[in-house]
């Protein structure tokens, strides 16, 4: 497949038709992703994520931009999972930093939901890994998100940069809850607002309630990223976590997990559209839906009574 | 069922077990919803969503309590899908109004995610079945979130009610476009607070972006849940929306869609379990996983592998 080659080759306008197809669910998407999988697991997959305002897309391009310094190409794949309906990804409207986008060592996409979350999830798992394909050194995912939408899509990462910033309300506890057993590191963005000293011990008594003491703490940092404040250390912290994932043999394991979650997700999907084609195509289903939507019957039986010829 | 026959006489105790059984997924639970599924469809459904902060606990309470004073039974589930590793409901801590959870005329009751969104959303649905079974008038689902979480969650609903506050930043603009499509009702919570004439603009220019003109376009109210102002009015509007859904036959197609979703994720979840089962009993299993890490194999080829013995 010529297309596959040309990503390999780390042609820029190759790598936008070959994301494209696999957002698209193009028929050659799987053949694609096929052909490129062999190549992938080079590069050093950061993901970003935090609440809403918290300063990731300024981060992401300092930090992007701080790689480059360090010499190294780097890919931004910026996801937009709370745009249910909109068809497309609405940081994709956004004029991001110009001088980034003109440096030929670095790939930027936006992504946003088109359907399913499970859909997007795997839609940027395979983002990265045409970048990685493509010979980025450095790939970021960065997610605003709140919920499981963004765990999922972390996975992809080697080191989850988890971005709060001080003075938000108690929703946000609620959020830093839920964000703290995917953190590899916290980084406390716009640190120069007040509050920043009561989050810092907010986090370091979130990290102290584990019992099980982790062979890596997740180390708290400051960055006002507006200002490049922050941002050399940050990318510091960063290598440093991956080269404790390669150490500690913690690498392997993760990439074991990832692709063991990555055939699981695959296989649900393929199933569940053959399953629903065939459910589908039977022409009791609507008589059956409309039955249970009278009360007449219940999903449970429906279900029973769909899959009893399919699973002998 | 003795559990069945408790919940549909409404024993408080018989349905906190039972959403207790649906929520831990205890093998009783099929059976459990099978029984009380013909006695749902009854209750009035409310959905209140929007951004963290928007004050929709409080918005809740108040909604609640004005329909207890018209002499209404009312069932409220708090869904807090943010927080996927806590293993509970952060918000069933909280301490609500005590003079609600006080009342036998009022079902209150948090959810947390445990495992997938598609679980919490599934577990809501059901719960709701349960309190509508039990004969609850209104029932109200109350949810954190602004991604497809709260999406699939407030399919459950008859009226959605999307709640916003005045003076969030830009992140916000971008969730209000996800939820555009899902509202029915919009009310502005916190009234009081600068901006919301701004705010009350921008909702209306979305709305008129809409080219077909539907039937029902969706009201903005305002409200400062904290001092009860507006409550009675978005009662009322909530009301005027259930009117509207059973004159226009809309409530018959909406309940037939949600009978047609329940049977699909359902029947999806089914068939996910039964073969993953199968999957992961190959002795083969592990080793492509590892196959795939090593990029010996890629995960399309292991799907296949996998799968040609069991899909004929």
């Amino acid at each position: 497949m010529k297309l596959a080659e040309n990503v390999l080759a780390g042609t820029r306008i190759a790598i936008a038709r070959a994301i494209t197809k696999i957002e698209n669910e193009h028929e050659d998407a799987p053949e694609l992703m096929r052909l490129l999988y062999p190549h992938t697991g080079k590069a050093q997959v950061i993901g970003i994520t935090g609440p809403p305002g918290a300063g990731k897309s300024t981060l992401t391009d300092k930090l992007a931009k701080e790689f480059r310094r360090r010499g190294k190409t780097v890919g931004i794949i910026a996801v937009d999972p709370i745009s249910p309906f909109s068809g497309g990804a609405i940081l994709g409207d956004r004029i991001r930093m110009l001088d980034l986008t003109l440096d030929p060592g670095v790939f930027m996409r936006s992504m946003g939901t088109r359907g399913s979350l499970g859909g997007l999830s795997r839609a940027t798992g395979n983002a990265v890994k045409i970048l990685d394909a493509a010979g980025m050194d450095i790939i970021i995912v960065e997610t605003v998100g709140v919920g499981q939408s963004e765990v999922d899509i972390v996975k992809a990462a080697d080191t989850v940069v988890v971005v709060l910033v001080p003075g938000l309300g108690d929703d946000i506890q609620a959020i830093k809850a839920g964000i703290l057993e995917i953190a590899d590191v916290f980084n406390i963005n716009k640190a120069d607002h007040e509050g920043v000293e009561r989050l810092n011990i907010e986090i370091a008594m979130m990290l102290d309630l584990n019992v099980e003491k982790p062979a890596w703490r997740p180390p708290v940092l400051r960055t006002v990223a507006a200002e490049n404040a922050g941002i050399s250390a940050l990318a510091d912290t960063i290598d440093k976590h991956m080269t404790y994932l390669r150490e500690s043999g913690q690498l392997t394991a993760r990439r074991t997990a990832r692709a063991r979650f990555e055939i699981l997700e695959l296989l649900q999907e393929t199933v569940r559209q053959h399953i629903l084609g065939l459910v589908q195509e039977e022409e009791t289903f609507e008589h059956l839906v409309t039955q249970a939507a009278e009360r007449k019957t219940d999903p449970y039986t429906v279900v029973q009574t769909l899959l009893a010829p399919i699973l002998e």
